[in-house]
């Protein structure tokens, strides 16, 4: 989506922020949250997934909340679908844009969607045609691409054999995520230096965990290899599961600002993203993690203490 | 002092950790944790400064912590010192290496040390001539040297005119330390390839403070312009006076742990540096920030929920 001097960042805060928390966001907040979010600036939102309410309790409310909230003309809205008949929830409430889950790995696939890899798969087909009949943009995702926590590291072949068959289904809009934070600038480098050259009319984008500290190395590393496209989230909302405290995905302001100080447009308010980053800290202390929040931007400077007693401070 | 694939990482909790907690650290205490810190393959660790007890009491007794550590010989001891006072004390501690204090800007050196920069460093003669009669080695600094809290960015025409004094000086190890967290890839990146295109005989190695999240972006950053000396604070102990809750220096365990995943070499025990770091995190909750002590290592492995239904867990 993006040029090369400029980033597209999709805020993800109402879908993979929401469903890590340990209680059920209220829809009113959440549609209250957002709408702020929709004002931010951001050219895509991941408002929801269309999931059982069983499986992830935090998203039923879904349809609700499309419904309700303030839709811009101009905001991609994109919601995570499992199959089809969160495709078919999707489509009754307007998203613009499905992105497909999937699992790098089979124990990880075996896990979130009950199959193996390939065989959930085989179920994108009748998705697919659904999709185009109604007009709704399709986007894949390899989840655990960097790193399974219960396999360890991913063989490009791996990447290879998804994305030959993502290339048969008529998907080239990849999201590579990094779902619990195991990957380094360099396996970014490489697996995305790998993919390009094997599927070079794909668009891939990159979802970032920091629970290692190394996502803001990756956005960087991936943005080196072309990379222009990232998922973040306000305030850093969103966990990983095999560690309750560590932190989750990359905070948006957090993004945002180091872009920026890069000399990289991002098209965003930060101010306005940092306002709506500080009102979800406060409503969710224990879950956000975010650099700029604590410390301020680069750009805030202070008064030297020898000015501030010429100043009488 | 390392070689293109791998690093040589300083530990400088002692100092750079210690001066930064609001309490002052037992003797005793210090002891035992630098002991424990010199059991962990580090080739230099930062054990203490030599500077007035009124200006930062927490470092008052340097001279006895020095005297009792169980020194091995191959480990450099470095140790900061703003003055001749401090030198002197030094080299009667038997350091083997003095890291002298100097601010990029004229006002972050008023604050630290009641003079201007250029001021400040014609007082490094007599050091230089001290410290060479008693064939102990020296280490040239900028601190704030990516941004300065009270002045912004730094030129570098004001890095290349410390430089040059620094020559003149025939000090050519110079630590570019970004105090407050500053600096991000892009400016890491320009300011060391400027200083080695004007000073190619010089050993730049870097200090880095993860205020607003680049840290490690950072040191991967510095690693590509060739830097291969970096500073690092177990547990990231070590504030920001600017921002009370803000992160402090990088964490030891987080740049091993990340450059080892990148695939170069640290030459230090992982698991036992992640020991030590734990203990610290234990005795100094509050001021401790680690990535690697909260989410454990990338192969640190989990048991996938299927497979523990299977092994009947």
């Amino acid at each position: 989506m993006g040029k090369l001097d400029e980033v597209v960042i999709t805020e993800v805060s109402p879908r993979d922020g929401f469903q890590s928390l340990p209680q059920i966001v209220p829809t009113e907040e959440k549609i209250d949250f957002i709408n702020q979010i929709l004002n931010c600036g951001f050219k895509q939102v991941e408002v929801t997934s269309f999931v059982h309410p069983k499986a992830i309790p935090q998203m039923s409310d879904a349809d609700e909340v499309l419904q309700r909230i303030k839709r811009p003309t101009d905001v991609t809205l994109r919601a995570l679908v499992p199959n089809l008949h969160g495709l078919e929830r999707a489509i009754k409430a307007k998203v613009d844009k499905v992105k497909l889950m999937l699992s790098a790995t089979d124990s990880h696939s075996l896990n979130n969607a009950n199959e193996k890899t390939i065989d959930a798969m085989r179920g994108f087909e009748s998705l697919v045609e659904k999709a185009e009949e109604n007009s709704i943009q399709l986007e894949g995702s390899i989840s655990v691409a960097f790193g399974c926590p219960y396999e360890g590291l991913v063989p490009i072949e791996r990447h290879i054999e998804i994305c030959k068959r993502y290339e048969q289904l008529g998907i080239t809009d990849i999201s590579l995520a990094d779902t619990t934070g195991m990957a380094n600038p360099d396996s970014i480098k490489r697996i995305i230096y790998s993919l390009k050259t094997q599927f070079p009319e794909f668009c891939y984008s990159l979802h970032l965990h920091n629970t290692r500290g190394m996502a803001f190395a990756n956005a960087v590393a991936g943005f080196e290899e072309g990379i222009v496209d990232f998922d973040s989230s306000l305030a850093g909302l969103g966990g990983c599961p095999y560690a309750p405290n560590a932190s989750g995905n990359i905070a948006t302001e957090d993004l945002v600002h180091g872009f920026q100080e890069m000399g990289i447009k991002t098209n965003l308010n930060l101010d306005r993203i940092i306002e709506v980053a500080k009102k979800l800290q406060i409503s969710y202390p224990k879950e956000s993690e975010s650099f700029i929040l604590k410390a301020g931007k680069v750009s805030d400077l202070h008064i030297a203490p020898t000015e501030q007693i010429k100043l009488g401070k």
